[in-house]
């Protein structure tokens, strides 16, 4: 019996991610259309509201490619909370114009392996805090996969030992921190919520240190030997005018 | 040849996972729809005089996320009952609006890896008998996922003899207890009936527990080198005044 | 090169599984669903009357759970008469109501594992024949499974020899021998036919057999280190009044 | 670096799979079907008179079970010209009839494993160039697959080296070389144009003779460690009266 | 922690590919048919427009089979422009008739495995400028595929070390350089940004040639050992008269 990381965890979150039905779309009149979008905005004005009162957050990207169109991803401090605002989502109009294409649910999570020693509650210190209730940034660009760690024969993450993880974490986190500045990372965890083990979000200013970020972690064993990827998705940020001309016929 | 575990065998279940077909939904009238929910709510109606009755047992709750937009879990004596229970849901006017996106063919199933030699007819004895024929809780969050023990080159759990498959579960077993008060836990077999071996359904008033769970679990040998696992489902409970908001335009 | 057993093949079967279209099928008229049910019942007659007359044998099924509705197993001496026979059944119209599921295409096989040596022509053998050219059974259950034998690194059946795959053939048939008059089962091949290599469909009157049975080969190491199954598919008998309630609205 | 087997390419080849809507085919009138039906025929006499002047081959089979209703086999000289003919198929009446199941894109191919030394050219050998600009024949069954050599671990075809592939590949061919007279067999290669490597196309007036030539060949190593397989498909000429009889309500 | 390749990284790329629903495209008028076209054709022009000012570069071409009916590539300096594009194409008539199926996201990618010691800025050379920002040709075939390196057992690309790709990189590039003239070939990047790693666009006058190149590539141990390859697509270029006759019912 091995001795599983301890992990801390914070905002329960939602990535949504749907296509666009734009056969159907251009089928109504301006009118419907103009209705549909102006109520879809009052709802993200609703979700924007709890950014700034900072009790959730949220973050609005188109995706580029087949996948979707877009990605509404919602945090918030309990998992009713998600499921009431997904529901919402469904009965608004414009949901009936769109496709699901993917979705995941999961929690911030912080995990041990990179902690110090403390008798402190980690839940009190204001760093911790920061990072397991995060406010979502508005970077032009968004990075998205669900992934796990491997458990194929020799390749097998969770028949490591601890010291083993700790220490392969650690090179993997020096990876990392060299995109400090430059990459903004969310991880969420999922294990019992959903198919994948993790949730990595990147935001960005610059598209480009998205690939250079994972490309340089694929050659560090975590990845090389551990990693299993599910789909990748990249999109642009959905704000001020862009979220009317997004919609616009 | 290899021992085969002995399983006591209780009700036959389904778990029937769909998503609502919203747009058709919003299409029809206001009379139309109150007429399918109050018609489903009969349905249900009959549900729970069998949960009364200790002639059966039923779960309602919503899925979070696009896999589904809920699950009825229904348990029943025989096959039979479970066949015809979906025959008439299938007839019903709120099937109509309902896409299917999972369904899961099973039967409650306790293993005689943690039992002790005892003499007693064990389907006479009460302990085993709530856990063969289990009333399902009415706790806020529910967990459903399939899976198999791998048979995967060395990693392969039905080349183990006993004894090393009751050690290993027992070592398996006491993680769960310590879960004890915090999460109810129904195992399903279904070799034979559907495409998994097994399935884990959790009750909680917790949902993080869940994760606690499996992700402590995952890290113990039956799980790290033996498990394979299916699409995890999480959902909270509707029940009251949810029951009827959840359809609510 | 490596010896192949010789099989013994019989009569051709599909299996046929499909879902309902119930919102369609409730959209029309009383009398349009009961033309459909009755112009089907002649096309089940017309089977029927193959079975009576030792021409041909046929099953049908419920299937429970959303992977499909029923299933149509049809056997005859030729593939071109269960061409014929799928093309009569696309043209009836409840196949307009139904949405293609699963099918597999096979011949009923006999290998020469377990066979003694003899001289005589074993398709003049009336125990063969009757297992060649089988009476489905009219019992309250089927389940159905198409499978694989591994090729997988060390473990690929088809590099081993022919005294090992004799042996191991043998071990695994005296578990099928436990379960004599408890659940009948028909072999049939697809090497060539269909993306599996064999199917088996089992019929009893206790549908827990299936489970037992099957639980109990997965740790035979022909099971355990050489199969890869399919879908599972189970089901209740459709005859007499049933075959006619199971399409009432 | 290991050698590859030199490769002649004869005839390009379109494997088109696609079912009927038979729902929407029986709701038109009478004409609209005999005017579609009639205009298909044109379209097949077209690819005939190919056939009779040597300048292409075309077959036309059912094929049996739910995969698909009927494969269109094309051959070519040149790949535009099999894209003109699928582009001109797409706005045949009768294509609006059918949803495509799977598609197949290749070249006659043989390879140098099992030819001697030669310094003639061979695309003038007149045996060699009956290989590779086959007439199809009309025999009444037909077999269809895709296959991969594998690269998987210890198995991997692509790292024997060219002796150890002409000797596998030599036993390999005996077998075949027994089924002649009774099953012809088409070599299709798709390396770079389709997702599988190779597609084999059989041909024969005893559809049983598929099952027993596959099956033995499974036990060949070429096929027990290196051979990895799609979907297979088998059918029934669909020639003379049954081409009108197939599309018939 | 092993040393990753250092990448040069040019435009961004998207491959967008789709089938006609031509079901739907028949049933409008010719006017509506021709607008589409037409309207689409101001599309393409504006497209041609950045390649004629070297701002951009695009490619549109049949792709033969069922796995799509056209491929439009399209290449520009941020990935913000390509979102647009998409988005604007989405909002063209013709887009109504098309049904999405694959679609990749990428950049064009020179990796430093074949790079020589330079102290100079790569981005200055007019060489690897004319490589990262290339004018896709108008040859006759294309050939699409994306593909990944392998992370599976002891065939693990991204553990190896620095040298030992270097070395099989050159064994590899070697084979590319013996099609020079023949095939033009065109490397991007998609880690972190699509599911798999990198894309491979092809080019020639002789589609042949894909075929030998990517077989004999297969047998060299960069391939043999580490590629694993998505849908493999071809297609013949469709411009002057063949991008209207295309459309043309």
């Amino acid at each position: 019996m091995n001795e599983a990381a301890i992990t801390l965890d914070g905002w329960y979150a939602l990535h949504d991610l749907r296509s666009m039905d734009w056969t159907s779309w251009k089928m109504v009149s301006n009118e419907e259309r103009q209705a549909a979008v102006d109520e879809f905005h009052v709802y993200l004005e609703k979700l924007q509201k709890a950014d700034d009162e900072k009790t959730g957050s949220h973050a609005f990207y188109t995706i580029v490619g087949q996948k979707a169109d877009f990605m509404l991803m919602i945090m918030r401090p309990t998992m009713d909370e998600l499921q009431e605002l997904e529901s919402e989502f469904n009965k608004l109009a414009i949901a009936d114009f769109t496709i699901p294409s993917y979705s995941y649910v999961s929690v911030v999570e912080l995990s041990n392996y990179l902690a110090g020693e403390s008798t402190e509650d980690p839940y009190q210190n204001p760093y911790v805090r920061a990072r397991l209730y995060p406010e979502l940034p508005r970077q032009q660009y968004i990075c998205f996969y669900p992934m796990n760690k491997k458990r194929d024969g020799e390749d097998n993450w969770f028949m490591l030992d601890m010291d083993k993880r700790k220490e392969l974490m650690r090179a993997h986190g020096l990876i990392g921190r060299g995109y400090a500045g430059k990459v903004k990372q969310i991880i969420t965890g999922s294990v019992g919520f959903d198919d994948f083990e993790w949730g990595v979000t990147l935001f960005s200013e610059d598209i480009l240190q998205f690939k250079k970020l994972i490309y340089e972690m694929r050659f560090d064993e975590v990845s090389a030997r551990y990693a299993e990827f599910g789909s990748f998705f990249v999109g642009t940020l959905l704000d001020g005018d862009k979220k009317t001309a997004f919609f616009n016929i």
